[in-house]
């Protein structure tokens, strides 16, 4: 037998999600209403799905490996230089390389409980040690990440903003004060997957020879764009350099480089796509209160609806809804775990989960 | 400043390759020929270019975690089990994930001196220690790997079949006395990119529960969806299942699980593709003749063309073609250095090579 690693042989066979596939071959048929991974159900750019059309006969080529033009457009579009920009296969792939560059085995890493898990997935992947701060009134609590990070000489924590499950985000102003009292030994992975449904004030500046941030941006949420993965991440220029080291080059989907390139260029798809979702949101407010329930202030194209009793009673109503064939999800962690986390979506999934969550509640209560 | 890893830090910035899109930036042109990479010039199956232009509007929607229905049609088609097949992002990611399963800092792993980069890449990446054997008359030299496996307590070996950048191959008996010989705490990564342009019975059998040996399988060759990024492995139960310790669950695009479902699907576009192959390389050769060059007997989707000097002959050949549009490579270690690479392709690419090659040669001679 060939022997593993060290690190790989104790790793767990977790996934950090299970697909909305899987639970369809398990329930023996399709979702209606797909609400449940915070993908944009108003679709990619016109732009981006007819350049993805014309150019598939031209898939037997290799994409770029720089990314070049995409970084060009990128580099335009946030006022930096193509260094400052990495393009990778989703904030996933790009998540899994900014690890490795800096984890070793017991070196210590903080996130907030309940935040993102496909990043804690890299961190132990990688053998690092995660310390878990806790939500403070449903926000990432900047504070308490800055005294573990101080703590355990952490050397990456991670923060989303808007963060997600909840959707609520910390003002720039904190943000910024916080990246300044860092330790200079500690690299802040600010995960901004959905910052593209904020207003620009709410959104922390850019200040991209700061050493001590490195910024996830993503095609999937905003630009509908989720199944073409292709993310990028904004930071110093030595830092995305040193993607180059370890990344795969040849990595990148073709037409997801175009599509991705041609919605940068598309200056009217955002702007639709965020009308859409400020409307979706506030129907799934109205339901929320409609059927007694508390909707969490949202900043993202999903909305935390907090069902007002415990974890047991929010995963039945998930339970419930996916038999009713709607895909929707929940936080992992308390007290988030009171809620469940529900997309934006059509007109259409508006109406269905308006119908069944009242029904499934009804039923359940 | 945040500290990388040991193994990182010292990492070279160095790429696999450079891609033909960079050469052309510098040229300041287009390529007229793209003979380079060995992508399909003669494309993608019809089925999968319908699929993916009809499904670009959906990919709001990530792929399926488990590429669950392209794992189903791969399984039928090699008559294994779903279990004994992990699809990835091209070979390159699953060449990533293979390396971190097992290599880690100061492990010994067995290549040829020439063959496959981007599996040097990520052995270094990842800490390995790389010995490399010679080629034997322009083929992988079983013995030698063998040897130096032995010699070297190698977790790991490199071999390609048909190999790149030469098309030879070894005989599957050979290939198959090799694998019971491997030590026991050995593993295999058979390479079989270029495997879809064999006759079934030069391809080793499939032995699917030998848990020496993982074979690496790819959409990118034969089937012309290089840019797709869509890749297999096929291995014993256990060994596949690891993978999803650490591989990039979300990773795949969407449209890329669907052409690659339509591709094997399509019995008829392989076949057309093998004709094609044939004829484009029978050309070939008959160019290098024509300019009294040796062709190198080749099984792959491109040929080595000897051209009878050394590799600053062969450099100076490859640099000129790319002066006159023609992007061709070479291989990088002597004695196979004397020759250059050119990938089959269309009957234009054809009549353009035929012509510059000659003019080339008779500039440098």
């Amino acid at each position: 037998m060939i022997e593993y690693t060290n690190i790989t042989k104790d790793l767990p066979e977790s996934v950090p999600f299970v697909g909305p596939e899987t639970q369809e071959r398990n329930l023996g048929f399709s979702f209606l209403a797909r609400l449940g991974a915070n993908e944009s159900g108003f679709g990619p750019s016109n732009d981006a799905i007819k350049i993805m059309a014309r150019e598939s006969k031209n898939i037997w080529k290799y994409g770029d490996p720089e990314s070049y033009d995409l970084r060009r457009a990128l580099a335009d579009k946030h006022h930096v230089s193509m260094k400052n920009i990495v393009v990778g296969e989703g904030i996933d792939g790009l998540l899994g390389y900014l690890v490795r560059l800096f984890i070793s085995p017991g070196d210590n890493v903080v996130t907030t409980n309940g935040a993102y898990p496909t990043f804690n997935y890299h961190v132990i992947g990688f053998g690092g040690k995660l310390s878990k701060v806790e939500f403070l009134d449903d926000r990432e609590d900047l504070n308490s990440i800055l005294a573990a990070a101080i703590k355990t000489k952490a050397k990456l924590v991670y923060c989303s903003n808007p963060n997600n499950p909840m959707g609520t985000i910390n003002n720039p102003n904190h943000l910024a004060d916080f990246v300044k009292e860092l330790p200079s030994e500690c690299l802040l992975c600010l995960d901004e997957a959905y910052c593209d449904f904020l207003d620009a004030d709410l959104i922390p500046k850019i200040e991209v020879e700061n050493q001590k941030i490195i910024r996830m941006r993503t095609f999937s949420k905003a630009y509908g764009l989720a199944g073409a993965r292709c993310g990028y991440a904004i930071g110093s220029e030595g830092l995305i350099k040193s993607f180059d080291k370890i990344r795969n080059h040849f990595g990148m989907n073709r037409t997801a480089q175009l599509a991705a390139l041609a919605s940068v260029k598309d200056k009217n798809h955002i702007s639709e796509v965020r009308k859409k979702v400020k409307s979706s949101i506030s129907t799934l407010s109205e339901i929320a209160i409609e059927n007694k329930c508390l909707p969490v202030d949202t900043y993202a194209n999903f909305i935390a609806i907090d069902c007002r009793k415990d974890d047991i009673f929010a995963k039945k109503v998930v339970k419930e809804l996916a038999k009713r064939k709607i895909f929707v999800r929940m936080p992992f962690s308390y007290p988030q775990n009171r809620c469940i986390r529900v997309s934006a979506g059509s007109m259409d999934d508006m109406n269905i989960f308006r119908k069944e969550f009242s029904e499934v509640l009804k039923e359940l209560r």
